[in-house]
């Protein structure tokens, strides 16, 4: 967010800094990527949002199969007593979840309709939150030796957690997501996996998403429930704020034991697996949202763009038309033969009736990332316009059209995608590195820091970012003393990065040694 | 189903002509394809089955996008108010379909979990057993103007239907499958887009799952409510029955008009749209079993093998094991780089621990199209050792196995797997063919067909096939009768065959003119 320019009329009516959640709205309706179903907490997942979700699947999928893990799939419905166990071991269990209690519905009579009292389930089904507890009954029977090690499986589903207060793609009841379970024979192999699967989130979120990230372990405190490690991505976005785009957990063998995982070893006894778990969701697509959106709407890298390339003939209803059509056609397929990111290049032809600067705007909302204007004299002199959605504006404030030879742009068409996707990444690791601080060594400091700002980007400001920290890496009283002095200053610890050096320094929560690095920040 | 041949022992237990419904089990089991979960009526699809449900998936959404249309998502809850004006159309309305009527659970005191009565929802949800009426609300938001049309919008999902009697694949309360909707300015469109959908999966049918259909409409007593013409594809199983595998529907103004899709035409007119709607399921896989499964397990259509070549080295765990990798390897990277029916050749090096006899017979039952084993001998001697799936047996008992040279096997082997393709749709259409009778004019001549089969695929026999017929495409009371005295001969009339010609002839239940041609058969 740089200086505004007061000569640019921007696309949106609403900017990152005037209020950062109500421009996160208005670009997820003006891009047309989702909207309310009329069903609390679930969204319908328009084309262009869902055609960014198909990439990351495309994509993440492929990652995933390269790995020798195998996708599978997990009953919709769990039931009730699968969840009796766990709420044996919490105190005050409660689990927010949609509870399947009939299977028919009848007429009531008033012409309405009603759950049928005569098709009570005997045993209420669950919505599954995950298929967790499922997948490891699964693993119980499909693991008996050695030989069956290691078992990699992965579902990509639609899951349901009942949310009140939804946010579209950062948090809603309903949403789509993978989530990969291995068992292992041994905790060496099991961690071995799960830094795996990391590294791959890593990989993903900064090659195919453009948004830089932090891998790490997190705190003893937001480690999943059961797990002996969780560690996970952590995305700045651009408020200032943290989001954990990804996780995968080390679970030793806790799950296996619960779930009766056990193998016969090559000795011939019995042991227990050590498993692992690992997910991504179209949460994924919010962070992508608030790392690459700008005033003027989306800006979606090529590598996940359902289209890279949108071709905007601009149509006059008259004689003129056919010829036009016909040499945009003809720079389509020469375009559509290309390759650019390991894949063919996606490009439209968009020939829909309507006003040219009206698609264009369209367009640029949804952040295609090259459009190509074409009129008849361009079409006459073998010319294309060319707008690059990650730099639209010119100093005076208009769009900034390249005129270029149809042979020259197709020439280096596919280094412009390529260039964009280079560019939208450096754009957001400049703006992430610039916002972590590093220095500060006392709670007091923490607190001066991030003092005033709660409302910063709803009032035109924004949060100030990341504070990198080295702590003690405190457990159970003296951790929940940290976690409380942090919740009072709405801060939370987001992860230790992978293998980064420590300096000699004292932790400022416990005044001991410190032993890790850690990134402290406000957090989505 | 040719004669036994004794000398043959067969990997499976039960044989089709034993009883095919079991035979129909283990081959599922067998082949790893899919298990019972735990919730009745739903299954797990284990990673052998969901792969083949990926590749169905795959090659038909290409087919679906090259048409133009757009895949979105839709939350997998619907508001009980929007089955009410069904329900009001409808006499006796009582729909099997799963109630969400609580969001949170909690411990009963007795170490139990019970829906939270605090937590009952104020309108009950239900899971969705089809998006239409959730997907026609939306496409009233989207269509404003004709220039808004076509608007075609497909959904991949799980649904939910609630049924008492369940079978693998074909009916189970959960499913997985694609349901197109579409809005057109004219009749004529929405037709020209229904018949589309209709080819689209006719083609897929024939020439990616290698199974051989008809595809016409239905007749009026099958339509799906509220369509003004119903279409499908209709597949003959290996007992000689039927099975309708893709279904496509014109729904006329009705469908628009109760969801209100209404659009400005050119002339500024308010304008009703046409829609259609089509849907396939993994019901197909169903239909691939029953179709090319024989005593030996599944035989997988290269096009849809999740794996299409497996190598089983025959590791003897010593020093020679290296070399013999090492050569599968170099052999597996050979044939990794081939293109057979247009997609790269899916090649798996099977090293599991184990024996390569009993990893055979495990690749046999999955079907996978071409088994290779190979032993020192043939790794020293630059040899592979063949066996095709769908030609397993040697006159003598034996595998028919194929010592070939390996440079000899790799220059051959998109033309072997597309041989195997081939194969399998003309033992499919032979079959078919010779089970389709013709010249059958009267009803007392359809029951004397008929007879006695009930229980035939379980008895060692099986149905006869379908039968030709020419009908006057009776309507209203005159169509109830003919329905009628088909259901007491357990016989139902899958469809009229586009563009047939039909012959003069006189129709055997009304005794007019025959107009069309039909097809009468036992049906799933």
């Amino acid at each position: 967010m740089t200086q505004p320019n007061p000569k640019i009329r921007h696309a949106l009516s609403t900017t990152r800094a005037g209020n950062f959640a109500e421009w996160y709205q208005e670009v997820i309706s003006e891009a047309q990527m989702a909207e309310e179903s009329g069903v609390r907490g679930c969204m319908v997942i328009r084309p262009w949002g869902y055609g960014i979700w198909e990439r990351i699947q495309t994509l993440m999928d492929r990652r995933i199969k390269e790995a020798g893990v195998e996708n599978a799939y997990f009953p919709l419905f769990i039931p009730l007593s699968f969840f009796a166990k766990e709420a044996d071991h919490v105190d005050g269990f409660a689990k927010e979840m949609a509870v399947v209690t009939h299977h028919r519905l009848i007429a009531d009579g008033k012409g309405g309709l009603i759950p049928d009292p005569e098709a009570k389930l005997e045993e209420p089904l669950i919505v599954r939150p995950t298929s967790e507890t499922v997948i490891g009954a699964a693993m119980s029977r499909w693991v008996q030796s050695w030989r069956d090690l290691p078992l990699m499986v992965n579902q990509w589903a639609n899951v349901v957690r009942w949310e009140m207060r939804t946010r579209m793609f950062l948090r809603t009841s309903e949403f789509l997501w993978q989530e990969g379970h291995t068992a292992h024979a041994d905790r060496d192999d099991a961690v071995a996996e799960t830094l795996r699967a990391l590294e791959m989130y890593r990989e993903f979120a900064e090659t195919v998403l453009a948004m830089p990230v932090i891998a790490g372990e997190k705190p003893e405190n937001e480690r999943f429930p059961g797990a002996v490690a969780t560690y996970s991505i952590e995305a700045m976005m651009q408020d200032g704020k943290a989001l954990q785009a990804g996780t995968s957990h080390y679970l030793g063998t806790g799950f296996a034991e619960a779930a009766g995982i056990r193998y016969q070893n090559r000795e011939g006894q019995q042991e227990l697996a050590h498993t692992t778990s690992w997910g991504v969701s179209t949460r994924m697509i919010g962070g992508v949202i608030m790392t690459h959106g700008d005033d003027d709407g989306l800006r979606v890298p090529p590598a996940i763009a359902p289209q890279q390339i949108v071709i905007l003939p601009m149509l006059r209803e008259d004689d003129g038309d056919a010829a036009l059509l016909a040499y945009c056609e003809g720079l389509r397929k020469e375009l559509a033969k290309l390759w650019a990111l390991g894949e063919p290049v996606r490009v439209l032809l968009d020939k829909r009736p309507g006003k040219a600067t009206q698609k264009r705007w369209a367009w640029v909302k949804k952040g295609v990332p090259l459009i190509l204007e074409i009129g008849g004299r361009d079409a006459a002199g073998g010319q294309v316009s060319v707008l690059r959605r990650d730099r639209l504006w010119r100093e005076d404030g208009k769009p900034d059209f390249r005129s270029v030879a149809q042979e020259a742009f197709v020439g280096a068409a596919v280094a412009e995608l390529e260039a964009v996707q280079a560019a939208l990444l450096a754009e957001a690791t400049a703006r992430r590195d610039a916002q972590i601080v590093r220095g500060i060594d006392s709670v007091e400091g923490l607190a001066a820091y991030f003092a005033g700002d709660e409302d910063a980007p709803a009032s035109g400001g924004k949060y100030p970012g990341w504070v990198e920290m080295h702590w003690s890496r405190p457990t159970g009283a003296a951790l929940d003393k940290v976690v409380e002095t942090l919740k009072a200053l709405k801060l939370t610890i987001r992860n230790t990065p992978l293998l980064a050096a420590v300096p000699e320094a004292t932790c400022p929560f416990t005044g001991a040694a410190a032993v890790e690095t850690i990134y402290v920040a406000r957090a989505y």
